[in-house]
């Protein structure tokens, strides 16, 4: 598959420079006819049929393979979501926390993942990794780990700087279990989930499949509770609700998921090229190259994950609304003072001048 | 809008006697065009926009706003979800349970319902009104309540026998909180949930839209705890978590809904008749009526809900397949001995016959 093949297969490409991957992916024209192709047959044959159901199960086996797949885990493991929170609030409401518990994040996560250590009612001790040289995230990660701690949860590349946490050197320092948030790695760089207890997994951000789609990597199922169970948890039940669970990380699936949605991220993830993370590793080079040549501020370090953020000294969100109107899709995040560019595979030279020049134009 | 206008919304109708909207509702044409013009504009136009965010808010509020009207309650205190398990799992989490306490429900209940009371770590008791005339449910409901009961949870409509519960006398009899699974209820008979404390709603049933689809009724989201917050769950957030919570219901907002699974559902609200509860009581009443005078030993009582089950000597999915394959779309009731047709405002009298000749075939 060539470059121009790559790119072809996303329309919106040809209208903006798209680099918003880290917020939601482009989607691809085999996503889109994936999803039609389904609403028609529900449309003209009905859901509540035997074939109907036997080809959502058999999607759900496809897609769960794949997953698992391409984050070196076992697809008895994977638990199939509908995005990175969903993930994280199965984790956390299933381990029981209480008051007299910790558990350890950073202060550049999502609220998918904090809001769930919050609700969790344990104590959240919250590392300052943000301002901080890369090279010092674990040590500053360390510090707040402690006896009390049952949890670190955090994300595999920081969703404001782009960093990559050492994941591999936290799982070796850190007795506790680690549940990894992967919105920003899955699909954009190369992830090798098993050595940790928890990942997720988002369908729509940098694999470029339907929204809600996504993943949760179980390393051990059995040892954590099914707090939140759904009629795919089970394989029979009793009046009173007990059950006995499905296999492995299935008992965790919580939802029904659309035909559609099933073949359209399936589709996403088999019309990917090989090189992909070659290739976007290279043009968040280019991207952070530029930006720095042409002055900008830029937080995030060379050869990490595929988000670039620079310091912007005004409003976040006039420029990023000015940049949009200029046909360049960027996010602006807010109360940072930052911006932030996602660079996909599919992301051209072209797309990366765009941004510079309309940075330059604000 | 005519009898015939009304089932001509609904495509599977011209092949299928399609008698499952107790599991699943047939999709009107309107939906699925909903659907494909949204998936398309993402596909064009881009999915991390301003614009796309803008409308996916604004079709939210909309759909927010038709679901509560549905269910006679405040916009407000309606919370946009993706099934009634999920409702459910909202409002167990929330409740912070304890094994000190308990729950009460019935043993004819969906395990969306009966899952999440057994997760909440509660005990679990069962009134056992499956095999009672209807009129004797409430006593047999109000035997297992008791000082240690901190919720009643039931259906309104019993998606095993189609009988619908006596809410408002166990209202008034009950001081704990009531959670209704409205699963088999709203779009099917007239339902005012304003009077109880939770009631959850099905997207994809009676009302015939996208799967996954629903709401959460919650009369006093002040006194139930976000056990699963999700992004739309807060206005402002701390680095811990900590959160300023949304007003109201929206609090509890679990989850992205794509954009055309919000404008698919308004479509097909907007598209029922205003006679659907009349005929759909009026058919349902036929279907019954033809069932008994055919000499099958019908469980559910007349004047009920919009579900017919009825006892089946022989292997219940091997006659539902059979009459799959005659183009009679019903559902059995695992473990029961039941089969069980679902007339909506859209069945014929044609469909009617149809079942009853299909099943004198078997």
């Amino acid at each position: 598959m060539t470059f121009e093949e790559a790119r072809g297969a996303f329309p919106v490409l040809e209208r903006y420079a798209y680099l918003n991957a880290g917020s939601i992916g482009p989607l691809p024209r085999a996503t889109y006819d994936a999803i039609a192709a389904a609403e028609r047959d529900e449309l003209e044959h009905g859901r509540g049929t035997w074939r109907y159901v036997t080809r959502m199960l058999e999607a759900r086996d496809r897609l769960r393979a794949s997953l698992a797949s391409l984050v070196g885990v076992e697809p008895e493991l994977l638990s199939l979501t509908t995005s990175t929170s969903e993930g994280c609030r199965i984790v956390l409401a299933g381990l029981g926390l209480t008051a007299e518990d910790e558990v350890v994040t950073t202060d550049a996560e999502h609220f998918g993942l904090t809001g769930a250590l919050h609700a969790s009612g344990a104590r959240v001790r919250v590392a300052k990794v943000r301002d901080l040289p890369a090279d010092q995230a674990l040590d500053a990660i360390l510090v707040e780990v402690g006896p009390r701690t049952k949890l670190v949860g955090l994300s595999h590349v920081l969703w404001l700087t782009g960093h990559i946490v050492p994941l591999e050197e936290l799982r070796q320092a850190v007795a506790a279990p680690l549940l990894v948030d992967g919105a920003q790695s899955v699909g954009a760089i190369p992830v090798d989930a098993a050595a940790f207890d928890f990942y997720t997994v988002s369908g729509q951000k940098w694999l470029c499949g339907p929204a809600p789609t996504g993943a949760l990597y179980v390393k051990d199922p059995e040892r954590l509770a099914v707090a939140l169970p759904s009629y795919f948890s089970q394989t029979s039940y009793e009046p009173d609700g007990a059950f006995e669970p499905q296999s492995g990380a299935l008992r965790f699936d919580p939802a029904w998921i659309p035909v559609g949605f099933l073949d359209g991220l399936q589709a996403a993830i088999d019309g990917a090229p090989d090189w992909r993370y070659d290739r976007a590793r290279e043009v968040t080079d280019l991207c952070r190259r530029r930006l720095v040549e042409a002055g900008y501020d830029v937080v995030t370090e060379p050869g990490h994950g595929t988000l670039v953020s620079w310091r912007w000294p005004d409003e976040t969100k006039e420029a990023a609304q000015a940049l949009a109107d200029a046909g360049v899709l960027i996010r602006d995040l807010p109360g940072t003072g930052l911006l932030r560019a996602s660079c996909g595979y599919w992301t051209s030279e072209e797309d990366v001048e765009r941004l510079v020049t309309g940075l330059s134009a604000l």
